[in-house]
């Protein structure tokens, strides 16, 4: 066995939000380099790494000039500059996950044509120009329609039941995609390093929050059949061999009532799916996310306890100084694990933090999940 | 429950080693604003907190200007200067563990004395001067001969079996206890906040390095009676009540052959033999050190699982740039979790870094442990 120089090496985050914050708690336990780069001067990682650079993401030079201060790059968001890091990948950088994949992502409708073209199980959609155009599918009716780039926590995202909601639709190419009837969401977390490992985490299962769109509760293990857990993991690896893709990756699918699974949306990263992972299961998502753009062997992924996760959004009606309530209560109980992400500044929907929760028994769970929810308030 | 400001206290630490460390991977959860200040430029803390300030922790006016930036001040190395603590403290800080105890410990002459008024077991002991005060107690060998004040890290302490090896003590003030012929070292830490909650973790079990006096393996739980670990349990809360002490405290312990707890020393601070709890308690001594000081309620300290922990220290023969051998071999193992505290340079015996094992059975634990022990070597 050789000697590992993981530490000789500058690893650059693209991103410094509250994922490139979780990566660097777990990077500081293999002692690595990290360089972040985000736009924001005050973001969660700021104050947390060797090198923070405040630097538009989506600027070519920018993202090139930080690149080339880095021996592998990664991202924790993918709204970034692709052009640059394909020249930096092809100046011989390590780039994971690669550009290419990202530049995929990025756009929800090559995304769906990637899984109509590898024959990967996904909701009927079309595609549209503008609002006028989603207007020509109501027959597609009832449905969602998706912003095709710069969609992120729920923003970009919009049902639309029936005609009298095509108002709502977006004036920007998108997709409308066939309103999936589902019995449960679900998410798989995939890694593979660039020696062709590949693991999955056990599904998840996802309770969003009915209006924003965003995740609200979130269960480990999803309450389903083995065989289910099985075809689930076993799809998300096929996602990840298909995009040829080095690094972590987020599978949201959805379990149709007739038992079908099918893609919903992936994410190239660390994910708001897999933040129970740091406590319950043997691996976290942020070490396996660094374990597989590093070249490391990957970790077990199994599971140490159940768990459910509580997002921390910011309490409508209150913009301003972030203040926590209920936080003395809450982590008196047992198995009961707060993760603030250190934004100074809440409003209505914010992501501000997540509470994981550990507790063996199912029922017990989902009412201590609960409780917890509604003691601790982000308010100002 | 009223709404919780730990976020708008400073917490300064005075010592930013691998201690610092990882009570700031910890307070990353809390989004606690940490100051850190260490006489090393390079102590691994650097970078990975808000403020870090070079600096001497024993001159007066440099651990009281840092002191006056901060609301609470704590420690995570013991050899501080004292008397600019007890000036903050008496203008309004907090300052925990009081400077009190950390002045009553950092001799420990008047730790031994301490638990001799307060009737707390620990082995017979003779005060001395310098070695040839030493010599005038042939009667007491086989002992230990410790020096009063700046031990650390295995320095400070020879065994002097006989007459013979007199040589080996040392020209300044210290104390010769009489050998403990023990069955096991247990080590337990316990913590007490503010409100004067107080909280034990379960007994471990410390495996010391023959010649270096430096913990080898720990063991977790303890192998031993029921009784044997609430007795330790409550001889470690005995010791924080009688010292009146906020903070976390580390009450190493000698089991002796006819079933006796003796107390050997204590440190009131986290400690190489809670380090098993990031991964294998309910709540981590980083994270109960902290809660503790900030007055926070202290969390639960229940095990998650049987758990080892192995120091990775300087291979002898080697000094330099520190390169970490067998590191891949031993990460893909199930439940391993390795911790490099970010030092450049290495050198024999220099704590470099430890790993936790997880594993429920306790031969296999032990066999485990001694495999990786073997694997991961820090070279230069």
């Amino acid at each position: 066995m050789g000697q590992a120089n993981y530490q000789q090496q500058v690893l650059g985050i693209l991103g410094g939000g509250q994922l490139g914050r979780m990566l660097i708690q777990s990077a500081i336990n293999y002692n690595l380099t990290v360089h972040i780069m985000d736009p924001d001067p005050e973001a969660p990682c700021k104050n947390l790494c060797r090198t923070f650079v405040q630097g538009d993401l989506k600027d070519y030079d920018t993202v090139y000039a930080f690149g080339k201060t880095c021996d592998v790059i990664s991202i924790e968001i993918e709204h970034v500059n692709t052009a640059a890091l394909y020249q930096l990948e092809q100046e011989g950088k390590k780039v994971f996950p690669q550009p290419r994949v990202i530049e995929l992502i990025q756009d929800k409708r090559t995304q769906k044509q990637f899984y109509q073209d590898q024959g990967i199980p996904t909701a009927p959609f079309v595609l549209t120009e503008n609002k006028a155009d989603v207007a020509r599918h109501l027959d597609f009716l009832p449905a969602v329609h998706k912003l095709g780039k710069e969609g992120y926590d729920g923003r970009g995202v919009q049902t639309i039941p029936d005609a009298g909601a095509i108002g709502r639709a977006f004036d920007a190419p998108g997709l409308l995609e066939k309103f999936v009837d589902f019995d449960k969401e679900l998410a798989v977390i995939v890694a593979r390093n660039e020696h062709g490992a590949v693991k999955t985490f056990p599904s998840v299962e996802c309770a969003f929050h009915p209006v924003h769109n965003l995740v609200e509760f979130l269960f480990s293990p999803a309450e389903i059949s083995p065989e289910t857990d099985q075809k689930a993991q076993a799809l998300a690896l096929k996602v990840i061999e298909k995009l040829d893709m080095v690094g972590l990756l987020a599978v949201e699918l959805f379990v149709t009532k007739s038992g079908e699974i099918l893609v919903n949306e992936i994410a190239p990263r660390p994910h708001n799916s897999g933040h129970h992972t740091i406590e319950a299961n043997f691996t976290s998502q942020f070490e396996q996310h660094l374990r597989a753009v590093m070249g490391m062997p990957l970790g077990d992924t199994g599971i140490r306890s159940g768990a459910a996760m509580v997002n921390l959004l910011g309490e409508a009606g209150y913009t301003g100084e972030a203040l926590v309530e209920g936080l003395d209560e809450a982590i008196q109980e047992k198995g009961v694990y707060l993760h603030l992400y250190g934004k100074k500044l809440t409003k209505p929907f914010r992501k501000m933090g997540h509470v994981t929760v550990l507790e063996a028994d199912t029922g017990r769970l989902r009412e201590k999940a609960q409780r917890i929810k509604e003691l601790i308030k982000i308010k100002a």
